[in-house]
This record gives C-alpha cells, sequence and structure tokens, in this order.
C-alpha cells in the first residue's frame, strides 16, 4: 500500500479535541510507515486514465483540465456541470482536511503534470503560507491556474471551520498572492467552470473589442452594458463592415453598428456571412453570438424552415465554423438556459456541437464577458 | 378606433432623419383624431383576461404583476422566464419609441390598476423629467416598483439610441430617484423576476438572519460567503437549536452550526423537523434551503427510497409546508438548474409544485440572497 484515502468524516472538523486527536494519531501512524494519505473527509480522487471515480455518471474520457478541491461536492458539481460543456479532466482530487497531502503538494504535481493544460483549485484554508506561495508560482508560470477561494467573509470563514477545520485566512492576502503569480482568482464553482471553457476553447482575444449578434433589441442593450460593465468594450463598427451588413439585412427592425440585432442570421449562409464580415473588423477582437432554443426566432426558425432541428442545428455550427476560419477572430457562444424539457433537448445538443467544434459556451452574457475579460487580462500579464 | 398599435420598427430608431419626420406625422395625425398610440417599435399588449398577447405559449391565467417595457423581446423574456417560476400578469405592455404612450402614463395606469399588486418597468430613456419622477413615486407609495434601466454605460447608451431612439440619461440620476422613492433598481430580466417572485411568494423577512439548509460542505461554504456578500448575515444557530439538530443527526459529515449541512433532509419527515427547529430559532429571519435534482443525493435519494418521483417531491414539499405554518419563518427554495432532460423534468415538476404551495424558487444562493436583501431593504424603508 502506497497511500490511502480517508473518506470518513467525523474528524478534526466537528470542532471535538478528541477528534482531532485521533486525527493526528491515525494519520502520524500510516505516514510513519511510509504510507501517504489523502484527507480524511474527502472524497478521494477521479483518474479517468485508471477508471478511478468518486461519483457515478463522471465522464469516462480523460482530458486536460486538473482540479484539486477542498470540498468532493464542489469537485463533483465542477465534474458534472463542465462535463455538458467539453471539460474533460486529467485528475480531480478531493483532499478534505489535508492532513498529509495537501494543497501546495497538489499543486506541484499538476504544474509539471504532462496530461494537465490548466489547472483548478478549489481552497478552503491554506497550510503553510510560504509552501504555498512557491506551489502557486511554479503552477502558474507553467500553465493557467484558476483558484476559487472558500470563505471569504465572516459566514464563510465559520462556514470553513466547521467544513473542513480550516483557518480561511485573509483574502486581501489570497487575492495579492494570486495577482502576485498570476493565478485566475474566481468567486463560484460556476465561474470557475466558466474559465475551464475559457482557456479551453476559446483563442485569447487580442483586445478588449467585443461584437454582440443576435436577435433582440432590449437584449442588444443589456449585453452593451454588461460587456463595459466586465471591463470590456462594444466599439461601433467601421462604416465599411456596417455598409456590408446593411446589404445583407433589412433596415427595419435591425441595428447594424454594435450590437447587431439582426433576424437575418437565422438563414445559416447569411450567419456564416454577418460572422465573418464583423470578424473582419479592425476593432474586434471576439464576437459574442447569442441564441436561444427557450423561446424566441431561434426557436421558431427552425419550425418555419421545415428542417430537422438536429440537421438545423448542424448547419449552423459548420457556418460558424466557416466565419471563424475565414476571419481568425474567435466566436464565444451565448446559449440562454432551457425553460421546459423540448428547449432543454435542443439548448443540449446545440451546446455539444458547439465545444465538439471547438467553441466556448456560456449561459448569459455577463458570465461570457466576465470570461473573456478574465483570459485577457491573464494573456496580457503573462507577456509582460 | 382608440388606440393603435404600430408594432412596425424603421422609424426614428434608425438614426434617419426622414423616418424621425415620418413617425412624428403619423402619430401627429392619430393623435389629433384623438386615437391613442402604442409604439411605433414595439409588440404591443399581453393582457390575458382580454385574451391578448403578442408572442406564443404567453400563459392564459391572469395574475398581480403589471410590467411596462421599452422592449417588446425582453417583454418575452420576463413573461417566459417567471412564468415557469409561477409569476402570471394582469398586464404587459410594449410600447417602444413611446411616442404617444410613454412610460410615466402607463407607470399612473399600474399604479392605481386594482388588478396589479406590484409593478415591473424597463425603460431606456425617459421622457419627461419630472412627470416620470411624479409617476414613479405614486406608483411605488402604492406597491412594490421594480425598475430595470437599459443603457447604464456608455456601450449600453449607444445601444439604446439605435433600439428606441431614447436618449439613456445618466445612472446616477435614475439610481438616486429610485432610491428617493423606494423603487428597487435592478440590472438584468432575471434580477427583474427575481423580484417578482420574491414580492409574490415571499413574506418579508423581519431583519436579515439567514440558515442555510441542504446537503454538501463545500456549497455551504459558499452560501455562507454570498450571504454575506449580499448584505445579510448567515449566525450561528443558538445553543437549543443545535441541541435539538444533533439529535435527529449523525456527527459524522453533518454540521449544525449554520450552514446546517446534513443528509437527514432528504428523508421527508426529518425535513419538516430540520426546519421547524431552525423556523424557531430566535435569530433566524428566513430559511434557505438548497436542493439539485441534477446530481448528489437529491437524484440518488427518489432512486434508494425506491419511490415515486412525484410522489416524492409531494412529501417534500408538504413537509416544507408544515415546518413553516409551524414556525411562522419563510422558507425559500435554492433549486440548481438542471443539467439533462432527466433533471429537468424533475426540477420542472418541483418548481411547480414549490410556487403552487407559496414558495418561492432561486436558481442560485446569489440570486435568492439578492433577492432577499433587496425586499428587506424596501420593507424597512417603506415602514420607515
Amino acid at each position: 500500500v502506497r497511500s490511502v484515502h480517508f473518506f470518513t468524516a467525523g474528524f478534526r472538523e466537528t470542532g471535538d479535541d478528541e477528534m482531532a486527536d485521533l486525527e493526528m494519531q491515525v494519520v502520524g501512524r500510516l505516514t510513519g510507515a511510509g504510507i501517504r494519505v489523502f484527507g480524511p473527509n474527502c472524497m478521494g480522487l477521479y483518474v479517468p486514465e485508471s477508471k478511478l471515480a468518486f461519483m457515478p455518471g463522471f465522464p469516462a474520457e480523460t482530458g486536460p483540465v486538473g482540479f484539486i478541491s477542498q470540498s468532493g461536492g464542489n469537485a463533483g458539481e465542477m465534474v458534472y456541470t463542465s462535463a455538458v460543456r467539453g471539460i474533460r479532466f486529467s485528475k480531480v482530487v478531493s483532499y478534505g482536511n489535508a492532513s498529509d497531502i495537501d494543497e501546495s503538494e497538489l499543486l506541484s504535481y499538476l504544474a509539471t503534470d504532462p496530461q494537465t493544460d490548466a489547472v483548478c483549485a478549489y481552497i478552503e484554508g491554506v497550510k503553510h503560507g510560504r509552501r504555498f506561495f512557491q506551489a502557486m508560482r511554479e503552477a502558474a508560470r507553467a500553465k493557467p491556474v484558476v483558484v476559487l477561494k472558500g470563505g471569504r467573509t465572516a459566514s464563510g470563514t465559520r462556514a470553513v471551520m466547521s467544513h473542513t477545520a480550516s483557518l480561511a485566512g485573509s483574502l486581501d492576502v489570497f487575492d495579492s498572492l494570486c495577482r502576485q503569480v498570476n493565478a485566475v482568482r474566481v468567486n463560484s464553482v460556476e465561474e470557475m467552470a466558466d474559465l475551464a471553457v475559457a482557456f479551453r476553447y476559446m483563442s485569447a482575444p487580442a483586445g478588449p473589442g467585443v461584437a454582440v449578434v443576435g436577435g433582440g433589441g432590449g437584449f442588444s442593450v443589456f449585453a452593451a452594458d454588461e460587456i463595459d460593465d466586465a471591463g470590456l468594450n462594444c466599439p461601433v463598427l467601421p462604416q465599411n463592415t456596417q455598409r456590408a451588413l446593411s446589404e445583407i439585412n433589412p433596415v427595419a427592425g435591425t441595428s447594424v453598428r454594435n450590437p447587431v440585432d439582426t433576424i437575418a442570421i437565422f438563414e445559416p449562409p447569411k450567419l456564416e456571412q454577418t460572422l465573418r464580415i464583423i470578424g473582419e473588423a479592425e476593432n474586434i477582437d471576439a464576437i459574442l453570438y447569442h441564441t436561444s432554443f427557450s423561446w424566441g426566432r431561434g426557436r421558431r426558425s427552425m419550425a418555419m424552415l421545415g428542417a430537422d432541428p438536429v440537421h438545423y442545428m448542424q448547419m449552423q455550427v459548420q457556418q460558424m465554423v466557416k466565419a471563424r476560419e475565414a476571419s481568425g477572430t474567435p466566436i464565444v457562444v451565448v446559449l440562454r438556459p432551457p425553460l421546459d424539457v423540448e428547449s432543454m433537448e435542443r439548448t443540449a445538443a446545440f451546446q455539444e456541437k458547439c465545444w465538439q467544434a471547438g467553441f466556448p459556451v456560456f449561459p448569459t452574457i455577463p458570465r461570457a464577458a466576465n470570461a473573456i475579460a478574465k483570459v485577457l487580462r491573464w494573456t496580457r500579464r503573462r507577456s509582460v
């Protein structure tokens, strides 16, 4: 036996001194005998290559994301919610109370793991500040590192003590450490999945200029506000771009300035033309293409075209691929969440086609804009 | 003919002076003949009682929420996304360029409309500041008013001009107006739906003390952080409450301090006991109960119990009702979004049972906490 994994909870995190002593004794004996310990109070390992998994329904395929998590539940949430967005994992380690193997050791391991291209970490408390700083620096030099800190507030700090007996420490210190080593700090599992998707499926934009394309004037207004909120911008398209778009669009109900609000895109060939023309504009570094299968034109178009939904989606994605190839500009998909079973089927099918063709997919404009902005910042700091 | 509704776009919002003149002439002639005009560049009216609707699939039933929207698309999104959460409407008016009938007139109308208990408004630009202030004050004195402003940023302001030819105006001015009249300002259609749900299905909490109940230690940590972020708090439960909870819970894997992280709640009778004990604690003003049908224990429990899923959900909701009646403390449900067709079916079914039993449902802790905090602030300002 080279390592042991303690699923069991009921040790130090109970707040009971006897339980803490017991944890120290058990772990001490094992490590004394040369056996390494994961946990206690954790769920262990998910390594698709070795056919290890700690929850039902985890994908069997391996992938380039490594994830260490002080919470088994959060690890499960990350795997389930990002799997449907095309994220696959090299190794996921739930490490609980970290009595022996801790976050620093795991980060150093993933930093040099050839099967891991990006590292995600959910951390409640840090055991040794200096070692952690070094491990973070090492990992962040090698690959993108996305860190989620639990216990940012007074209530959260107390919850962390109950959960893994960790000292949450100061968020300011943690935050400045992340800035120093150029790790991306996020605030939720959702945001961590967003960054994993962005690093996996988006080529880094060259600048902050975002074009928004889709149907809906009010939705376009929000999109513009939300892109500015994220620290990006939504510049007016150049005159020649606007002219080219006007040629393939009706005047009424259309805006070609940016956001581009048009129904022409529901015909797949016009989708290709629209995305390509915009992608070629000199002030556009990324295109946000938004659509929905729950309501509105996206749902009705399929019926109107009399097309088989799967075939219609396939055509859409093919046109997106063509436009991306022709213009070289990254395309990011915003696919609004489904509201019923029918739209769930279609949304899931379209999402899968998108990531299989290499497009990152997000459920809302603010989440997409935030991920783009963070990848842009990471890229700029990296090149300094 | 008493009123006309101009669906047509292609007027002033095109930025073309001739189109603006045309709009002025057409609207001028109609109003000169005593005919009132909705629009142009809008989708018109949804009035279930009169069997009027402007998009397919709007609910046929009437309800207590009135909504005016300068965007037809946003109006549709609000109706569709809040319908599944139990929101029904008295009147929804899409009013576009507001050439004749404008936001102030519509707000004044809803202020005194006996079928409207709460008012929502999506506004891009305001025609007459003074009249708008008076209409907002009148409406906000009479009932909760939730306002969503499009065009908060430089990019959004430009988008508003392209959409409805409105001058977005300063967000600071708009914001201080909302504060002055005690209207709730929100930043997205999602948040507007959240507030509609909170005002409709949540009795206002007496204070900021929130208890979190559900399975998952890591999720509990976030919940605590996110409740603090929203300006609420997640206090340690009193000793006698903790003792009572310990009696019905195993030690390992459980925390009874708050957040309460326990798997006991997956047995419906223990769900009732847990919620009741917590609801009776003197420092708790609202309970956030979180669950998921996508993964984790919520999904597995149904299988383990061998129960018919619909029956299991029915039992859960019955126990929640009992606990709410016994303790008098509002219970807010956080139901994580589904990831596949099976979990969509179950999530949708549970959500419907919840709102039918009078429980507000939110998809995430931050969105629930934000809505609770805003209703609490609204209630306190109202009572001054």
